[in-house]
């Protein structure tokens, strides 16, 4: 066993795209686990747009990062050594514990996760927050009826992906907005969504819209913002309801994200526009969980990850997200499974 | 009594704000009713924001106007000759049937009011369209708690004044926007809000704002958009409600809406934002009516009218809307009751 844990902290708060200068790698020594505590060996690490809200200092939903401590997020360790009733050797956990390669943890801290009905990884994607937040988001504010039109931007993303497949459960009839051939081919071809768009070759994001949707839009389920979410306003139904999910599109940012005001289309329409996170939802999580796994089991969701390997490259796996190269899930696998 | 009746036509459709050439004033012959019609004469004629929204040919919730044809809109009339057996002469009766002295009017097409619970003219307003849209704009959407701090926008106006009468009542602490000193005063002295800012004459809305509001905004009732609603939305809650009513701001703009985009606040706070007419409650309007004239009666709701006299200032009276001069329902007075 390594006697040295490393550690990827916040250095400096990005203005813009952060790059290299964002983050500092240290070393630091492991330490003994005490009683009720379970020492972990980090196996995958989550990256994911949110944490970008968190390298400001802006109130927002989640506390901003603190400047020189570790970025949490969701990580799935192993623990190898238990002074915790709770847990063994062995056990494989999830926790929010971020960016490092070993965690001290409160037995409080962790939860232990079934090894046996899915890969360890997918609790960290479609058995876990992306899988709920595509569940709650859609079903609990998109509400899609038999018929309607669902539409997804940030389609071949970890929560896109799994909207447009529930939206289908549900009998709707799915349009999903994606930006490489490759991912457009992976929603109709594995993901059997009614059509896909690629935003980033067609001549006219509005009229492949109007092609796409004869019927209109009844639930805009949004992960991008920006331009695109303009385009989809623009042909909604009465009585649409628009989950906002995400809006990558400004993370980045530097100056004001300026657009079209909403609020004219949202009184035509009578349509509802709502953000939300999936701890909104948090209470609900043991229905959701239960839900995604039947239909995992049943092979009625199917779901891709793209794992980059080894610890050093969170960083660039987390850019990445930005420059939407990830079909699914994204993750790091920063250790093998001993068990 | 007159033989021709006065009507005013929608002569072309305005570009920004309409003027003369948007109307046109015609008279022809009154007619005679037939079985089961009533000849009405008009005594009010309502003029609302929305009705700048029905002058262009883009669709809405409501079909637009079309060419030369009577402007149409809530008016209250009297049954000057009845061919109905639901309807006698000097039966007060509220209508769509617009801008014109006269209407020969089916029985099915207009509804008998109650001449005695209060003046006729606030079935038109507080009593009425106006009314009930900050009835369940409010209630179905907003959803105020007893403590909760609730923002209104064009607060002075028909729907705003009662929307927060109506927060009051349910216990919030209310907070007006609106356009002139006696406007405020109107706010805070006759209506009792809480507190009332004028944004024309602030130096800082968003530092009023922040004064005004110390525990945040749970619920923005919007009936103007642009720049004053920006500025509430920074001050928002988690799991603030933002009830579009109105955007009148924007309805005499000829280019583009634009501001900040409101996507990534939304997300922060998991708030809601909902446009509505007052027609998607359609169903509820007898429970809305009841409590309306309850409160009336009891003396828990004020009201004031603007009203302005003579049929052919009913243009004007229109465009008065736009510069904010009314307090409360605007109306014009046409014909004074016989009975």
């Amino acid at each position: 066993m390594d006697n040295k844990k490393k550690q990827i902290l916040l250095a400096e708060r990005p203005i813009g795209t952060p790059d290299n200068n964002t983050f500092q790698f240290v070393e630091t020594g492991i330490g003994q686990p005490e009683n009720g505590e379970v020492l972990l060996r980090t196996l995958y690490v989550s990256v994911d747009p949110y944490m970008r809200g968190r390298m400001i200092d802006t109130p927002s939903y989640v506390a901003p990062y603190e400047l020189n401590k570790v970025i949490e997020g969701g990580v799935i360790g192993e623990v190898i050594e238990s002074k915790s009733d709770h847990f063994t050797q062995g056990d494989v956990v999830i926790g929010g514990y971020g960016w490092q390669t070993y965690y001290t943890a409160k037995e409080t801290e962790v939860r232990k996760i079934d090894k046996d009905i899915a890969p360890i990884s997918t609790h960290l994607g479609i058995l876990g927050m992306t899988g709920l937040t595509a569940y709650f988001g859609l079903l609990e504010i998109g509400k899609p009826k038999e018929g309607e039109t669902v539409v997804i931007s940030g389609a071949a993303g970890a929560v896109g992906s799994v909207v447009g497949q529930i939206a289908k459960i549900k009998g709707a009839r799915v349009i999903g907005i994606a930006g490489s051939d490759e991912k457009i081919q992976y929603l109709t071809e594995e993901l059997h969504f009614d059509e896909a768009i690629n935003y980033k070759t067609t001549s006219s994001l509005k009229k492949d819209l109007t092609k796409a949707c004869p019927n209109g839009v009844d639930v805009y389920f949004d992960n991008v913002g920006g331009e695109i979410s303009d385009a989809v306003l623009a042909h909604i139904n009465k009585f649409a309801r628009i989950p906002i999910c995400g809006a990558i599109s400004s993370y980045n940012l530097e100056g004001h994200d300026l657009g079209p005001r909403v609020q004219s289309t949202l009184i035509k329409k009578s349509a509802l526009m709502q953000g939300f996170t999936v701890g909104d939802f948090a209470n609900q999580f043991p229905e959701g969980s239960v839900s995604l796994a039947k239909w995992l089991q049943e092979g009625k969701l199917q779901y891709q990850e793209t794992i980059k390997e080894g610890f050093e490259n969170i960083p660039d796996a987390f850019l990445d997200l930005f420059k939407g190269n990830n079909i699914g899930k994204l993750l790091v696998k920063v250790a093998d499974q001993s068990s």
